[in-house]
């Protein structure tokens, strides 16, 4: 029988636990090393298109008092989430925490030295800390449109939703755990999947039944993206062959959004092949947008001037449309909402908007 | 047949703008009078145990220029609304917001004037807003439980979802509409309703199957819960008569959300009826709690304080049990999560705490 993610992971921890107890056996100091995180050690691959770590490394070494106590409660960490999996349970990044209460030394004293630690394994082991069965706190977002998933609940029973016929019309909410184990993605029949930053915009495709006239799977972002829907995004676009569009307001945090689907996000550079969409097309508000569509508008503040003004010189907009778009921004000192396009009434969005930009992308 | 909700409310509508033309018929200049909405015109009412306005009106009159221009916006939101009722469509109020664009002289110049209006209307026809088919941006939270509902989704068609045996680990997605004509509660099989505030606890209490073992169904408050959970809330409370406990971290600002759901907020006196369950039961973390079960606490801060001591004042802590927490609290100087719990292992929530909490109850 194959094994399970959760059982490779495992193996992987092991192996550092194994690798530690051969120097202890052969009377060295333990130490680990692990990829250097800093900005100076992360580039953006030419080959994948994504965020990565360079070849840096650093040594966690018992040598050192503080060290010492990394490795230890690497150890107690490990122990945990052996449990964890043996048991079929899983924990949050804070319960973790507050379970190192009874590490006697090895207890963390805040919540951003254990988050550290669990992102340590992932970079060690090349595994997600959902397969150390470390959950987040962040909850998934929600999915519509003719999509079938084939879910294992908590009870291990195979459960089957269709995201058109078998939900609400708040849709069907992603599970923080979007791995193959969990879910399987079992029928699409879509030409591309949607993926939208807003709530408001979201409701509004549904109701407009933007999914079915043109056969997209729609896909609320809420915000910056959990690490399960940028997931889910990468799965469909890998697995389905099928374009991912990102479509959000046109301010430079909006741009982010984009960016951190397409090519991943520096905190999570090492999993970007997990995570991240380098095909994934921009069709949110852009400058020329507000222009040619003359879209009410919102001035510019500090802030977002010296975000637009960071994404000038960040790799991940260094192409001839990116640099256009923000430089017109700039020049206009304007942003604009999704929701804006509601100026020409409610339907202009689904009976307009998207369609002419869709097609510009040859869709 | 019987009218809809849509229906009466429009009529209400309706009355409002014929009001008016009356008063141009007979020469008289257009008023509208209206609930004073400051903070010396709102009281705990001690019969219902929920916040409303008193009896001071404000005259909304076109004699004045701003008065003549919220009349004038008046008569077009109307006529919006009753468009989108004949239309069956629906519009967040950042959408109406945008819509008014074409409105000339009676275009909002701020998100706040619209919403203002929006909630106006509210109190002259003491319908929702999302009646008037204005729905919030605010995403609605999440239920798993043994609860059946029927959905009539976007396109009419009767949706039956079990919130068992129909959803994935994530559960069923609240939508913003929760009234009996969108959707209907056939059944419930549980002794009481758990409103859970963050979602690592709520993942926690699914994962650990409480539901099932102590007949709850749970609910994610997602934070300072969104209108249309406070109202499902109340529906389960009033017409299935369970017992709602919130369980949240033990802070003040959880000590509010606790208090929103149960007597309602300043922001939204006007359909306390609506949104408030005031024999809600508080089952968070309290200060006692953090001194019996020797919890792993955080300082208060500043803020922390100063919420405290207004709370102090607060009518809707008026009580023994509130003013001992509070003051323990803050004499203790300290606070502490609900995940908190896990100190002692991932199942001492349900196997410990809530029995406990829930017993002391009498449930």
């Amino acid at each position: 029988m194959e094994k399970s993610r959760y059982e490779l992971a495992l193996e992987a921890l092991e192996n550092i636990v194994k690798n530690i107890y051969e120097q202890l056996e052969k009377g060295e100091v333990p130490s680990m090393s692990l990829p250097a995180r800093n900005k100076y050690n992360i580039k953006l691959d030419l080959l994948t298109g994504v965020w990565k770590y360079g070849n840096e490394k650093i040594v966690r070494s018992a040598k050192k008092i503080d060290g010492a106590y990394t490795l230890l409660r690497t150890m107690y960490l490990m122990d945990f989430i052996k449990e964890m999996i043996v048991q079929s349970k899983s924990s949050t990044l804070r319960e973790m925490y507050y379970i190192s209460e009874g590490w006697d030394l090895a207890k963390f004293h805040t919540q951003d030295e254990s988050n550290k630690l669990a992102e340590d394994l992932e970079i060690v082991t090349k595994f997600l800390r959902e397969d150390f069965k470390l959950r987040p706190e962040e909850n998934g977002a929600t999915v519509i449109g003719n999509i079938t998933f084939e879910e294992i609940n908590r009870k291990g029973k195979l459960q089957k939703i269709n995201c058109r016929d078998d939900v609400g019309d708040a849709g069907y909410a992603i599970p923080y755990n979007v791995e193959k184990d969990k879910l399987r993605i079992l029928n699409v029949d879509a030409d591309f999947v949607l993926a939208i930053e807003t709530g408001g915009m979201f409701d509004r495709l549904v109701e407009n039944g933007y999914d079915e006239k043109a056969r997209a799977i729609l896909v609320h972002l809420k915000g910056q993206p959990a690490r399960s829907t940028r997931r889910l995004l990468k799965r469909l676009n890998e697995e389905w062959k099928l374009p991912v569009l990102v479509f959000t307001d046109g301010d430079p945090w909006s741009f982010r959004i984009y960016a951190s689907v397409a090519y991943g996000a520096i905190k999570t550079a090492h999993i970007s092949e997990y995570l991240a969409t380098p095909t994934a097309e921009f069709i949110g508000i852009t400058a020329s947008d507000i222009v040619n569509y003359d879209l009410p508008t919102d001035k510019l503040n500090e802030r977002d001037i010296g975000a637009l003004h960071a994404e000038l010189t960040d790799p991940r907009f260094n192409t001839q449309f990116w640099k256009n778009e923000i430089e017109l921004m700039l020049k206009l000192g304007k942003k604009a909402e999704q929701q804006a396009l509601a100026k020409y009434g409610l339907d202009y969005v689904t009976d307009v908007y998207l369609p002419e930009k869709v097609s510009e992308l040859g869709l």
